[in-house]
């Protein structure tokens, strides 16, 4: 079963990227840049929220939710781990 | 016409907020808060760099696309001012 | 145990509408009406299909899902409901 | 300058084509289909609606709010053009 602390690190070293990139949306808007840019810069720190959150429910899903159903047992089958994928995927896509 | 310097003004003040918002993203992850809660607080960032992008895309139409179509007159009408508005509208509700 | 039946009903009234008010929006193109007012009606279908596609994945969160991980039995806890609730509540707000 | 006409034609076209898709939606909730293949399609749907809202915005620009900024004059110079595409281009991002 996924470690739901792997994906809380990877996501915060995800955060502290877009934290940087953040700061540059805030730098461009201090120096005067073309608003289309900034537009550009600033949803590519909003894609990468949106992909932290997939990260945050892939680890929710693999650990917490799959826990509370099968206990700490092994047997969590394919076919429950394959409703999971599905999942995060329709999440992904939406 | 509307003021460019305006809308980037207010666009600075709320990407300072987000800024202050993601941090807390950041903390709740380093704390272990529960998945969904992140994920609704990092939501929220979204929502504001998305507020933020419709403010700047704002003073863009207002400012240097009216101003380069009417050079520095006066002239701008109603009819070219409502589209303008029309377009921001179309923008927010994406 | 949610009905993914009656999810499915539901889903299949909503596309019926939705249907309706598509040939809406090909109608006024047919008649020229004005663009921004043909967007409008667009944004509705797709704020309706996208509607209908978190009733879908209730049903089969509530349905397949819970049933995959607990066979016929009534054993489904109040935590693994909440979990549900609040995937399909992500879902929603995304 | 853009025929606002061509692009109603071709919004007309890819409208049809969605209404087919839509109900190849409505068949597989009816013959009672996978749900995340039904959510699949679905948001197929969604995507060409959008797409098709981008061909109108496209048109309308081009048509509507540049001839009702130069007239019918073709003084549209390429500033102009090279900022609704920007628009245009920020749109579809979105």
């Amino acid at each position: 079963m996924n470690n739901n602390n792997t994906s809380k690190n990877k996501a915060l070293t995800r955060i502290r990227i877009a934290k940087g990139h953040l700061e540059k949306v805030e730098k461009m808007l201090e120096d005067g840049a073309y608003c289309p840019d900034i537009i550009h810069q600033n949803r590519a720190v909003q894609a990468s929220l949106k992909k932290i959150d997939e990260v945050i429910l892939d680890g929710h899903l693999h650990s917490c939710v799959l826990k509370e159903m099968y206990g700490n047992s092994d047997k969590v089958n394919r076919r429950s781990k394959k409703m999971v994928e599905e999942i995060v995927e329709l999440f992904r896509k939406n």
